[in-house]
């Protein structure tokens, strides 16, 4: 794409109400818009990352065998009372409004009792499990204090995905392809390293859930990790219990601050005996069906990403979620000549299918690379008159600064 | 995909209070699923031809210069009281809901009032037009009837492009491309020859704005069609000065049910002056942009083809929307040949990229057939030991209905 076409631009300053590192620098470099607390509009750019991480998450459910479904914003009273969930003083992040004729909805928070409702449609017998449904869907949560840019928004988009299963054993198995399916992704998104799988309270199903912590200071929650386990317990369950279950001593823990970038949950027969969700077995007896759930937000890992992986520069995007793969910036001469050679190599490289973001707006140099950095595509180009006196573009990687002459019949 | 892995399955009969045929259809094939009226899920079929309906409009956008983002479904109630448009007075399909704290905030209806504020931040002199900025999001509008099933939802998904320009003849110039890329639209989606572009009232700015009106008994529009010049009048805006305008005679004119799958709008400087939005021109002096809007509901012309291009059998997609190319149907034997042949004939097909639907499940040839019509993919490809004689498969065209028997491999 070309620079001069983007109708966004780098500012300055974000808005001073603006607290968020990852919204102040994703403001900033034109990724999205604040339209209040913790809702927050995606411009071009950020919703090409955003894109890319729904991506990565989908081509690893649908290795799950997940079936993409996509449920609804306005929720049925009557289904959350029979769950229990409907009062405020259960769950207190409710958005209600009333239809035209008085009859109160609700804007989902979660989707369990929609889909339990829905699929009573279609299971009935041992034969129609399991089944595995996903979605990518604006979840609405009323939330008192939303500071944190896009890792806590009111508004957002979520991945959730469902599982049904006949009994515990088989739930038992897609639980745990399921966290592993979770750990490659936040491997692939470049958050692997950082990020671990932490037992935290379970309810009435499982003694645990597991969440997926990623650390950094910029995180509501408190972990105590185990390095050499790869693995970490909430502060809320950090007791001595659950040290002995795991088997690992206190001594061998540090105290984190992470941010939660995904949970996974057995719901057990919870939503299925509360709506009523049976199938019958091979001889015709009936079993509440086993549930349970498996959540990210991708908009969370983006701002937990911006958050962690920047400098003071700006961004730093690891290539599987880059905005585009290459930033092209040229040095414009009087002659011309860059702006043809410019041309040129943005064609080719476009004809390729590498996603090049073309600076190619009347700017000086000093403009074009803070912009850059700020921006933070993994490699940057600039082709001027001085690299193209040996027919290169100087190369740079914006995770390590590294520079080096490229030739362009090379590229 | 396997149809033993499909979650749906397909229903004798759609939910008692379901009255219109469209979502009669798709529930009963399992597309979609009712949550509350004018409420719908999207299941794993439903969601396929959504997307792609949704793909073919996100081309058509980007060859006009579009840029896609996603605006946000809660609105600040400041901005719409500066155009007017807050009361429910003026526009009474407004769902309202409060944060914690009390304030007031909306679920976007349109987004008129958000991009423009947004844009504040990005156009400020003559060279930061125009701008085309489109996004496909959810609306939720409260309309008091919802019963023509996704063809008029509470909540649905929405394609809707703005533009900004720098004055009125470059507006109209885009606005006359846009028109035609609408046209393109629908011709693509296989309602080419049944949609007209449709004069309507135009408001403060416009005489006339353009709705894309498709024939249909199901249509809650009334138009006046000129069939020789392909175009037609809103029943609205049908007076002598309208005809004169056209040069057109009543006479030629035939009154049709029509549904609108898309309009678009001249809004001038209608939210530029409301809220604000200026640039100055190359001497520095300041004027107000001038906008358009241009709107297409995805799932409305996903229930307007079902509505259209259906039989007494079921749904009729069209190749560029159908939810797969192919319905490959194997009609088992004793011997198990057919299983190995048809599993090898759904291998071959996926790894050429052809998007399969694979019945594989233990059912007779009749269920299989009827269940294939209702859900209405465009080749159906039956397998079994009679046409295994031949090395065959038999092919059957949804549409026409016309068999023939091809060589498997020639397919």
């Amino acid at each position: 794409m070309r620079q001069t076409q983007l109708f966004t631009k780098t500012r300055r300053e974000a808005p001073k109400d603006e607290v968020a590192k990852n919204a102040q620098l994703l403001i900033r470099a034109g990724f999205i818009n604040k339209e209040m607390a913790g809702v927050y509009s995606y411009l071009p750019l950020g919703l090409r990352v955003l894109n890319k991480i729904v991506g990565v998450i989908r081509e690893e459910m649908n290795s799950l065998g997940g079936q993409e479904v996509s449920l609804t914003a306005l929720q049925d009273k009557n289904l959350w009372e029979k769950t229990g969930r409907w009062s405020d003083d259960v769950l207190d992040i409710w958005f209600k409004t009333s239809l035209k004729n008085g009859t109160e909805v609700g804007l989902g928070t979660t989707h369990e009792e929609e889909i339990t409702n829905l699929m009573k449609n279609f299971i009935h017998s041992y034969r129609d499990l399991p089944v595995y449904a996903y979605q990518f869907q604006t979840k609405f949560r009323n939330e008192t204090r939303a500071k944190s840019g896009i890792m806590r928004c009111r508004e957002f988009l979520m991945k959730d995905l469902y599982s049904f299963s006949k009994d515990e054993k088989t739930h038992a198995e897609f639980y745990e392809k399921a966290k592993q399916s979770y750990l490659k992704i936040y491997e692939r998104l470049g958050l692997g390293e950082i990020t671990y799988v932490t037992f935290s309270s379970g309810g009435t199903f499982s003694k645990y859930s597991h969440e997926f912590q990623t650390i950094t200071d910029a995180g509501e929650d408190s972990i105590f990790v185990h390095e050499q386990k790869k693995i970490a317990i909430n502060k809320e369950v950090m007791i001595d219990e659950v040290l002995n279950d795991l088997g690992i001593k206190r001594e061998d823990l540090i105290e984190k601050k992470a941010v939660e970038v995904g949970n996974i949950f057995n719901l057990g027969t919870k939503f299925s005996d509360a709506l009523d969700l049976n199938y019958s077995d091979e001889k015709g007896s009936p079993h509440k069906v086993i549930m349970g759930c498996y959540g990210i937000g991708p908009g969370r890992v983006m701002g937990t990403i911006a958050e962690i992986l920047s400098d003071e520069k700006g961004l730093v995007w690891p290539e599987a979620v880059a905005p585009f793969a290459v930033h092209l910036i040229a040095i414009f001469d009087k002659a011309g000549k860059v702006k043809v050679e410019a041309d040129n190599l943005y064609k080719k490289l476009s004809e390729k299918g590498i996603e090049v973001l073309f600076d190619d707006r009347d700017a000086t140099a000093g403009e074009k690379f803070g912009d850059g950095d700020l921006i933070g595509i993994p490699a940057r180009y600039v082709i001027s008159e001085k690299t193209l006196a040996t027919e290169s573009v100087e190369k740079k990687d914006r995770l390590t600064g590294k520079v080096e002459m490229v030739k362009i019949s090379s590229l």
